[in-house]
């Protein structure tokens, strides 16, 4: 798993009681059950019903699929190309059914597939293009979901604390407890902004950083596959697939290959 | 009906009582008719400045849309194309003209008369493209009113409560009254906020969600009768339109077919 | 003309005097001339300055096709195809030169002129879009010189309320004056946001409403000419055209069409 | 020059003293050099700070240009493009080395000089489009870096306010000095909105509506270049024209040609 | 390196502090400890659970890239084009094997790799064109995770004033202490909105201008390289490429260019 986002969260908001405790406050008045209650209990509404049922349901598989570890890395993917396409020349298209893909990427399995099934090029690239599609799209409206719940938090957290607000104002009869009550109120706006900023606009803003690198790889993918499909020439393959990479990486991955031909 | 949108906004608005109640407050309070008044009726008079009559008066009928069930899912209408490709191809195009279809979707139905009707590809296609353009372009409308209504909701509050304040603070002579009267002022803001982020800008996330939805969709049934007209192998257009599917469910359709040819 | 923006904006002033009124406030302490001066000469500055002055010459003209009863509905222009289209087949094209339109649409009129003059399809359909953007982008610049309004007016309350708070800040010696002068200096802020929230913002909004509207209706003339210049069959061009209604209006119209070849 | 956004300007400016005054306040009281001070070096720094030098060495040079006065009229444009078309059609394309245009737009001149020497149509009609996205891409890095500095603006105010009040709350011991020193802090938020309110934003959006027009006076120029180097009839070419002008001119210059044929 | 981003950035941070002990203030107060601890960690911790790892790693890099001084200037690389092109017409392409380039742009020595080793001018084009969209999309993301940064560093300056208050408002039995009490919460507030407007939007923003006009320099580069390829006129390929400049530099080029053929 990608612990980037564990930790980024966890650390977020062990700061944030550092930083409390530091200033002399007590933890245990940052604790404040009702609001806690609000601000979940009426983002999470909110968010429910901005949303259709079928997608609410996939929310879960999405925010895991944008914490799982990247498998792989692009310049992996190229060589995989690149030795697929030198096999392929030598032996034809076929040779691939029996041949195992060292990487397990379901559009590069469904898109060898497809190849050795003999599907027309044109349909072929436009089968992975629209399954790059639906994922990302997928993957949007999973980052889209947590978004709106962090637009939702805070603007609850104020109606939290203008609610306490009203209730403190219309009773100033006994003026000692008014500090103490305002301070209750102003619970709730920081638990609506601290839930927001700290978990849901990470978690959404993650998913969306997933969801372009995807895209990214899958672009790389049907250009590789359409390659070889088309018999192209393997060290063209690599020039091709080079510009998906940095420069930095690209600049490695050939001299490697240099290094590769001197041996030889 | 799509019961999540009606349970998210009941939920919230009682999410926001509990919460009331448990910091000690008296609900009744919270009941202010003139503010609920200003904010019903200046966001109503804003939003209908807003917007041309015609569009005004489909709010509600795109409203209803919005929250009705989706009444098909996608792996559905995979299996019905599936099925009339393969009938298409066996007894040819006019066989449709009596052959009911499984489900009740406005545009697979015109989209196949047109087919019977001998219309030309291109001309249909394009006839189809429109006509899910004008869909989604109805919706969004009815999405960006509520939009509108929930933008302008909170700055009505906030007009309201100035306008106690200014009240208030031109008539400090009775200084037992300030808090209370402070805090009708700022129920006009509590409602701003409570009505634009339980209320308006839900729905109008829902319109535009229902709306991506239905336009996903239509593409998947352009892409269907295309094929079937074509005269396309019903195998390749399973796998075309599997690619509309999210992996999850791409997989499991694969796995139904593959155990019915076992069985076969 | 369409009345609903008068409605909306005249309901919206109302409501906030009702709600004022209702709350025990005088509306003579919310008329402060000087504050309405500020927001007023302030925010035409502010506009002014950030746009060209043709573009300011334009904007009354502009605001004022905003406020136009919409005079035909996409149902009678289809209509008025389907009979040019039949007339056209029967007569040839020169038979237009003599026929009076139905409708008073000057898009419609210009490109029925062009096909009598025999101009190039191409050339036509070019000329007709060129026309349909240059409209629409003008109506955009009307609409975002009054959204330029509605940004600068509440900023510019802002700057006339914290104006009046220096001033009442810094002349803390006669305390029973400090009520009213902080209730003074609120004027500009209540004037800014209320300006901007019922008078600019629904402006800025009905005219870019009203321009998608004229441009979609645009878009239907076009492919409605394109096609009568083809010589397309008139029943096809009913099809086309009706993509371009919501369900419920094409199918009355298919209903009346149906209807009417059952009386012959 | 263009003298509406200096008007716009003094004007904003003019007017907020006059209403300061109007509510009996005193102008030297809202003169505070530390506050302008930190306003304008702050946001300088943090503007200096966003953007490549070369960019901001020609913000000056584009801020000028969106002060000129619009040198020509789209109808004078026009004109001018069916006298030419009408003398190239009778004496050929090299009339126009020695012909004197009447205006003086660069994009114009450069036009026709790649057409007398004879440049292919597509090749031309490419650099002109590359040099008008060139000339709106400038315009718009000037746009953004007034924008950027007016989105700097107010949030270096705030910074100003939230340093004054530091100050203050952390020396309370002379309550008579609380109110003058809060008011001091209050300038700079005051100055932060102002100067981004009545200055820098006003510009941006100026720069940003210049660069939209010239980019549509551009298009119409290549149009009618293109066209000219077709050979096409001037009949045709005004026509075509006439679509880049608003309804009301282009009515207008249709009603003159038309008396002019008159006449003859 | 481009010095003006650090001299905005040294120089606002000295404006600030400037003004604030002109004001009278101490800048020992302005040093919180806890506040920095709280703002640096907070931001870190919600930025780093925003992206994947493999894209934080990168930030370093991207920005130190932002920093740099741009090498050259676009009119240097018109000259070389020329020059190639010239040399190229005369001698042929595997001249330019051994001709050394005069300017080290990663892309452009790409390029004229690719075509001494005959690649096919499409695959060429399309390979440069990725490398563009790649390098640009790497800075963007960088651009992305500061502005990110900038985003989230004002919402937890808030979160520490709000639990800064809440501790204050729970303890109000010492009302001397109120206002430094105070004062000490407001410091959350002011490093969130000073660390994010002076520092991290600047970033931002540079990486994102930087951004542009690397792609802009890219697109020249193409352009250059597939007009060599065609083998087309040096005059044409000058003429082309200028259209990237802006007027000022196009001209001066041009008049030098005009003096250098008087001199033969």
């Amino acid at each position: 798993m990608d612990p980037i986002t564990i930790v980024g969260i966890v650390g977020g908001i062990l700061v944030c009681m550092i930083a409390a405790v530091w200033e002399g406050g007590n933890l245990l008045h940052l604790m404040e059950p009702s609001a806690f209650f609000l601000i979940v209990g009426g983002t999470t509404g909110a968010t429910l019903a901005s949303f259709p049922l079928s997608q609410i349901k996939e929310v879960m598989a999405c925010t895991k699929w944008a914490f799982r570890k990247q498998p792989y890395e692009l310049s992996t993917i190229v060589e995989v190309f690149v030795e697929l396409a030198t096999l392929v020349r030598r032996e034809g298209l076929l040779m691939l059914e029996n041949h195992p893909v060292k990487i397990d990427h379901p559009l590069l399995k469904r898109g060898l597939q497809l190849m050795v099934d003999g599907t027309d090029p044109n349909t072929l690239k436009e089968m992975l293009a629209t399954q790059i599609a639906t994922a990302e799209h997928d993957l949007r409206i999973g980052s889209s979901i947590w978004q709106t719940a962090g637009g939702f938090s805070p603007t609850i957290g104020i109606i939290g604390t203008v609610m306490g607000l009203v209730h403190v104002l219309g009773n100033l009869s006994n003026p000692d407890d008014l500090g103490p009550a305002i301070s209750v109120a102003f619970m709730a706006t920081l638990y609506g902004i601290a839930v927001a900023n700290i978990f849901c606009l990470p978690i959404s803003k993650k998913i969306a950083s997933v969801a372009k690198v995807d895209a990214q790889v899958g672009e790389l993918v049907v250009e590789g596959i359409t390659s070889i499909q088309m018999g192209e020439n393997p060290r063209i393959i690599e020039e091709k697939l080079l510009s998906y990479l940095d420069e930095h990486h690209a600049t490695m991955m050939r001299a490697r290959r240099a290094a590769g031909k001197d041996k030889k």
